[in-house]
């Protein structure tokens, strides 16, 4: 076995600007939405603002982009369980093998064998992916096996807690418990991607015939109440961390809220003022879903505030893949509500894979700044560690992140510089400014890779099932399992992915094919096979010679 | 509101023995096993060795024994929730109102209402006790508000750890959650009063018929391996141990353990053996979870020894309430399993309060001791606050309990001397031995209560049901709801509880039984009321005039 030894050379040669100075540990907290459209917010990720995300009633996520910085190109992979589990290995999900959602029972992977004749395809069969997620131990059937970032910081001194959503692994795997992930504290969780439902009122869906009464004890507390599970999730993160900010231990809180995934319902705190404005009503629950963890942010920057740890502790807001729009009790026009961005959730189009995320690091970040640079849920891994000040650590795997202190820190000062100079004046400059490799370490046209060799839903979906796609600097190629078509955009000029270009630029069709081929070649990726052949499709680069 | 206020004044007190001049917090673990009877180890806690207890192989807890002190007359509550949360509170049952074992769903106590047809009883009616547990909340229905304990300990600086059994609070109520009396982590826990299942083989009862996928994420890693829940408890609480341990932060661990609770499962570890050597299918397969939490208790003490901690890390045994008796599945003859006390389980007799008990202090305690004065559950709240060396606290409830501390810690070095100048050379002069209360803070005579006003099972048991009884010394007066009988025994001399004194010594009687009177009055215990007039029955005193 390879053990990998990273000597984080980069915060060493960081600048020696005025802030840094601080010898104490920051405390990290990672507030992870599910299913969150990179427009469903009012914070202003794109050229312009579009109406739809302006409708939404989210002043504590604005809060959170004025303190800090707007990754305005973050992304993550197209569904969660391989959006976790990169957060967690530091991995690219085509590098994990974990390309699908995971399910709660073992040998029961979400994209069939237990429900063939309905995701049976007839031109492909799925590839036998890591179905049953990460595991920090060896040989686990079925498992990325690696070194999970919460053990690290645990081993480094952090009290970590995980409240929420898992969906890290499977049954009867060790990755099932977050404690063994490197978790101190594991609350409110469960292993798979949805609960029943948000309404304490329904017992978050732990109804008295399917109850057993043995069931987890840290939400029965809120059963046949008023408490939103947003709202539980919020107040459990509160009282994890009472012991460590009483007792000056650092902490990094992993806030994984279920919200604002389907179940589409409305939460009765905030929905009706959405029907007042003319909402439909899977609009207005929707609305309210967001609002809710709107809500729940406010809180948490309360509490900081409060409890005088406001100035040691940093906030990273994500989502863990694009909004879905395939879901037609979110109301709206399906496969539109992530306009411009083209299709959402599972799709390796930019509404799939591009979402919000802003950084908040005290003294670091240089508030109500915008960063450009492309970045990918990955990159969270070395990131926090290196915000964490652990420089010597090992891991069992290759990370394919990379750290994006030194974009946050220097490149949001420089951003900053650049806006009191001036040379900032409108949302155009603002998305054409581009922080230089040479500060931020990282290359603007670095390779991100989406990988989702998998039917999604029962039924077929045209532009989400079967798809590989890479985006290098402003380019996109888009490969589609199915028909073997290569697509290419530029992305600068053309967000919503209109435009084919793959006819017109041959060369650097060709180009982007074999350097995202190399990609999946180098890691191994699962490839689904031909139903009539038994052979796996071609690699891109192998359709376009 | 009142509040009182404890200045443990006993602390300050404390003798200048060579030992206790180290100001390091001391680490607790207090295991708590689940039914086990006064003499279902192999420790000597009575004044002769009892055939039956000397077939369990219980190595580790003979270790305990000879490590620290064995207390031979220490005291439960007859059933599991009165004790669980009379050491949570420091109250007695009587005081808390909580007599009987709570259930998962509010409003639904075990002793009717749901199912009056079973539990109707001829001539009483059960009282309205707090059959929603504890609350660390005012005003919370049909609960006992009061400071808890391990909140006191976490406001303290202890990580405070609850793995396994609850049973202090139903569903609804803030104590449904162990986060909530002040715990940093609980795992692995349930609200009710009994496993499904000991078999990771039967995914501990959580089969896929009823399992929604949406339980308890701590254990499910386990499901269908071999990992008995006793071994799963017993890693779990490792795993939490980690952070506090690696960073010398003072833990406190309670792990509650199901075992030995039905269901009467065979532990493939260790029944075979018992069958060997003769036992019944029942005795075996009790026998084997009674060795399950052997091995639990070894492989605490294996890893408190592996890190170094030993000499800082107090350890308490202790069972919930008295053996079973009343379960067939046990094997054997019913109702003689904890031989030679009378009864079990659910029973004011001696076999269902009488209860395992040891201690560890290193350092402090005298190794291979006994001590003798009777002690009951809502001492360990005092005496581990103590332990802690907390001075100043305070709690919204009256406190019952008194510490044990210098009865532990002193007591028992007394005792060793007493060895060691060859003043105990035999069992009998080990159980006359008496701490006098000059040296402990404890009068020999003082008063134990066990309340218990209601019929257990759905069948009526004559020995258990509708009961009261309090030992003061060597006396102690039983008061039998349904009849209105008042029984009389010397425990020095009568055990076995035989010979019913309240003939021959009326003027005892009419002592003890005033005495009780007072204290069921000064706690507004709950009392039946007769079917007939819908009258409370008559305290003690009023019928013995």
């Amino acid at each position: 076995m390879k053990i990998n030894r990273y000597l984080a050379g980069a915060a060493m040669m960081l600048p020696t600007l005025a802030f840094g100075q601080d010898a104490r540990k920051p405390n990290i907290i990672f507030m992870l939405i599910d299913d969150m459209g990179w427009l469903d917010s009012t914070v202003g990720y794109g050229e312009e603002d579009y109406p739809y995300n302006l409708r939404h009633n989210t002043p504590n996520m604005k809060k959170l982009a004025e303190r800090g910085t707007i990754f305005t190109n973050a992304y993550a992979c197209p569904l969660s369980s391989p959006t976790r589990t990169s957060l967690m290995s530091g991995m690219n999900a085509a590098h994990t093998r974990i390309t699908n959602f995971t399910t709660a029972f073992p040998g029961i992977p979400s994209d069939g064998t237990h429900k063939p004749e309905v995701l049976k395809d007839d031109i492909l069969v799925h590839p036998e992916w890591n179905w049953h997620g990460i595991s920090p131990r060896d040989s686990v059937s079925h498992t990325a096996y690696m070194t999970p970032m919460a053990k690290i910081l645990k081993d480094n001194g952090y009290y970590t807690i995980h409240i929420g959503k898992g969906h890290m692994a499977t049954a009867t795997t060790p990755a099932a418990s977050s404690y063994n992930l490197g978790f101190c504290v594991a609350a409110a969780g469960q292993l798979v991607g949805k609960p029943l439902s948000y309404s304490a009122k329904d017992n978050y869906g732990n109804y008295k015939d399917r109850w057993t009464g043995y069931n987890t004890m840290n939400l029965t507390e809120y059963y046949g109440s008023d408490t939103h599970l947003t709202e539980a999730l919020t107040i459990e993160a509160k009282k994890a961390l009472e012991f460590p900010v009483k007792n000056n231990i650092p902490f990094y809180l992993y806030l994984a809220h279920h919200a604002v995934h389907t179940p589409i319902q409305p939460d009765p705190r905030f929905a009706d003022r959405y029907l007042e404005q003319g909402f439909d009503q899977g609009q207005s629950a929707f609305a309210s879903l967001v609002e809710g963890v709107d809500k729940s942010l406010g809180d948490i920057l309360d509490y900081v505030d409060a409890n005088g740890i406001a100035d040691n502790t940093i906030i990273v807001f994500m989502s863990d893949n694009g909004g879905n729009s395939e879901n037609k009790a979110k109301g709206g026009v399906p496969h539109t509500q992530n306009l411009p961005l083209r299709e959402g959730k599972a799709s390796c189009y930019e509404g799939g894979v591009r979402v919000p995320m802003m950084v908040y690091w005290p003294g670091k970040t240089a508030a109500g700044t915008r960063l450009n640079t492309p970045v990918i849920a990955e990159d969270l891994f070395p990131t926090i560690i290196e915000m964490a000040g652990i420089k010597d650590y090992q891991t069992v795997q290759q990370l394919d992140g990379k750290s994006l202190v030194r974009l946050i820190t220097d490149g949001s000062q420089l951003a900053k510089k650049a806006m009191d100079e001036g040379k900032i004046k409108n949302q155009k400059e603002a998305t054409d400014f581009v922080i230089d490799e040479s500060v931020s370490g990282l290359p603007l046209d670095r390779e991100l890779v989406f990988h989702f060799p998998h039917q999604w839903k029962p039924y077929p979906l045209e532009d989400i099932d079967y798809m590989t796609a890479m985006r290098k600097g402003d380019w996109k190629i888009i490969y589609r399992h199915r028909t073997g078509k290569l697509e290419l955009y530029n992305l600068k000029d053309d967000l919503g992915e209109k435009t084919d270009l793959s006819g017109k630029n041959k060369k650097k069709l060709k180009e982007m094919a074999s350097v995202l081929s190399n990609k999946l070649r180098g890691w191994n990726a699962v490839m689904p096979t031909f139903r009539s052949t038994g052979k796996q499709i071609p690699y891109p680069d192998e359709i376009c010679k």
